[in-house]
């Protein structure tokens, strides 16, 4: 048999986890698509609560209590052994981007409930209770809002951003109460109990199937800053308008994508943190083939886990706009269209990880998230942290968005065996005379 | 009273034409507009027709007899002392681009009817005929086809373009017949009897008021090569995709605009004839703020007036692309949208325009023709060349279009009285004994 690239050499039986279970769960849920557009589970639809359904019904299968919080998360709680301990969380998403992926968010929800099950056959009890958790909303959704459910377990979900309208005018405080949230008790979904925080995720990007890595330990979740930079210079006729005489917008525009690309590709090969920029929206008007550009639009996302680096970049950024814009007799503006910070991955969950996948044999690459995530908003309210398993040709939000069953069962044997010792190392902590006491 | 930039320093009162007369043509022929969208009269429409028996009557009033020819140009001929001797031809074109303005081909056109009518009123008999041609459809119709009436006369009017189709179906063949040509006996519209060609028009381009000059004579009109390039990179996630991992379309494009304008104002700069290179059409696809491009398309507009130098161009393109594509793990397509070859003015008539523009205490300059013209069809079939007036900071095909009625004039009479001079060379020449026997 054929090892899938980037699973580590551990015979499946090996591992403490049924693979084959999560796998025919995984296939489950996924079949609960719109059936002219696979795989999409767009969040409050009715296909979204049907997944719901199906997963609240796992939950319990797995002897998981469950319940849905003020702000439209679904919840299964195992209880610990200690009363009044504060909770290890375990979760993800199930909701997906229109046509996207069968793994995106589903992975991690799945590998949370085979946790539970597994210490449950195991007879293993836990000092701590343990809480698998289907955010709301990660992805986008149609009221222009992502990570709706973390949001509000962070107590992140403010006014103005429940105001949002989606389709047909509903307000996305209307919203989640029609999902089984409570928005008029929103401020009871923010958690003071959470004792670390894991999610599983795929990778969404190409680096650990290029090195042949078996999960990814997450160190930072990027902060996101996004431009839009928009050139004006002077339209002109294409063929009666000198070389010289020329104030191109699309030239400028040119070289700005030029130099961004550059400069994010010497910051990231300095080793100095993770950081990409990326020109995806560059419009050029009015377009018309015989027309010098009289106006070209950029939008620049930049991502990068220190926040020190965003901002000399940024700095370095305003300069070169001018200074390009100047050269080609045009006018340049810059404006943010928005900003979040990065978030750092717990020291203590992140070691975790590590020694749990060196205890199994699996190989694994500190790394940080290029894509946001659940697990960002849980980490001002909790130690957090992520592990990611590889996926085919880092293709994501897509239909061919693809992680094998071995490459899952190796990721979710890595949540669990980190969900053990952290719940031992939490205990001894907590303990009088405790380590960090 | 301001004297308008680039007019020159001679009193209207001295020139040999009619300037109020003529402001008075173009604004009556201007008016002859669509109503919502000035200044629009588009070809083969009902108000294109209107406006075409407007000139029509001022044609006979001028003393022309008029009539169509097989490929729809309205021509208005005054006979010549001589027998049989071929004819001198001025003209334009009256149709418009939608929301285009009062002066391109219009100015010609009426220039052409001012220099009959002061001939006529002066009694200067001429040797030649002498022919004043409305063009049709000089610009892009809705058809798809460009210089309808001076491909007609010029013989270019092949099967294939005849068979374009625009609005409702109709072929361009029919749509030629239904405003009076003859397709049937289109052979008949080919020309061979025209001892020069002269056209006046706006020269659609900064340089005439830039550098304060009256006139510009025209060296040549432009070939122009039109391309697309499309690179073809792998698109991903504008997060998760390392910089060093990337297969970028966009940078890719980007590079490819900077060469193109770098290349092309150096080429410009070394003086070796005039050249521009204009990327007037770049998209990137797929196009999300998050998502590094997978592909690019450029359409570039290369125009030069010497072949042998765009051809040289094109090689060392061909190659930058592949060498761009090549570091940027892209592929790249490189098709020919369109070709046409430069077309030269004929020295004798150029040197016979400066003659006029000197005697008449008028500044010139030489300079190609970035855009095309019915002069580049007639120079096929006879000596042409062009006398370019100023327009206002160069601007053209929008409504905003102007020029002065003191440098309408100032052209129309360095027309007329080129149009003396060669009358009596061309007969020199043409005599027994002649300086060219």
């Amino acid at each position: 048999m054929q090892r899938e690239a980037g699973t580590a050499p551990v015979h499946p039986s090996n591992l403490p986890v049924d693979g084959g279970r999560m796998w025919s769960d995984l296939t489950a849920l996924a079949s609960i698509t719109e059936p002219d557009r696979p795989w999409t589970r767009r969040s409050f639809t009715p296909r979204f609560l049907e997944g719901r359904a199906w997963l609240e019904r796992r939950f319990r299968e797995a002897g998981l209590s469950t319940r849905l919080d003020a702000a439209g998360n679904l919840i299964g709680r195992r209880e610990g052994r200690v009363p009044g301990a504060p909770a290890i969380m375990l979760g993800s998403h199930s909701d997906t981007v229109p046509s996207g992926g069968r793994f995106d968010g589903v992975a991690g929800v799945i590998a949370a409930l085979e946790v539970a099950r597994a210490l449950a056959e195991a007879g293993a009890e836990l000092d701590h209770p343990l809480e698998i958790v289907d955010f709301l909303a990660e992805e986008p959704s149609e009221y222009g809002l992502s990570c709706v459910g973390s949001r509000g377990m962070a107590g992140a979900l403010d006014g103005g951003l429940l105001e949002l309208t989606g389709p047909g005018g509903e307000r996305l405080d209307a919203a989640i109460d029609r999902v089984g949230g409570d928005v008029a008790a929103l401020g009871r979904a923010r958690r003071d109990d959470v004792a670390a925080f894991l999610e599983l995720h795929i990778e969404q990007g190409p680096v650990l199937e290029a090195t042949g890595t078996d999960v990814g330990i997450v160190t930072a979740i990027v902060g996101i800053t996004r431009l839009e930079i928009v050139f004006s210079g002077q339209a002109g006729h294409s063929g009666t308008t000198p070389m010289d005489r020329r104030q191109d917008a699309g030239v400028a525009g040119a070289r700005a994508m030029v130099w961004l690309r550059d400069e994010a590709r010497a910051l990231a090969a300095a080793g100095d943190g993770y950081f990409v920029a990326t020109v995806g929206i560059a419009e050029v008007r009015p377009g018309g083939a015989n027309v010098v550009p009289g106006e070209m639009r950029l939008v620049v996302d930049l991502r990068g886990e220190r926040r020190g680096t965003m901002e000399d970049f940024l700095a370095r950024l305003g300069a070169e706009m001018a200074r390009i814009a100047g050269e080609e007799g045009a006018r340049v503006s810059v404006a943010t269209l928005s900003d979040s910070l990065p978030a750092h991955c717990d020291a203590t969950l992140r070691a975790a990880l590590a020694a749990s996948a060196r205890s199994l044999g699996v190989s694994s690459l500190d790394m940080a998230s290029g894509a946001g995530h659940d697990a960002a908003f849980l980490s001002r309210i909790a130690p957090a942290a992520m592990v990611f398993i590889p996926c085919r040709e880092g293709r994501s939000h897509c239909p061919e968005e693809w992680t094998g069953p071995g490459q899952l069962a190796v990721g979710a044997s890595v949540l669990l065996e980190a969900v053990r010792a952290l719940d031992a190392r939490l205990s001894r902590r907590d303990a009088p005379g405790g380590e960090e006491a």
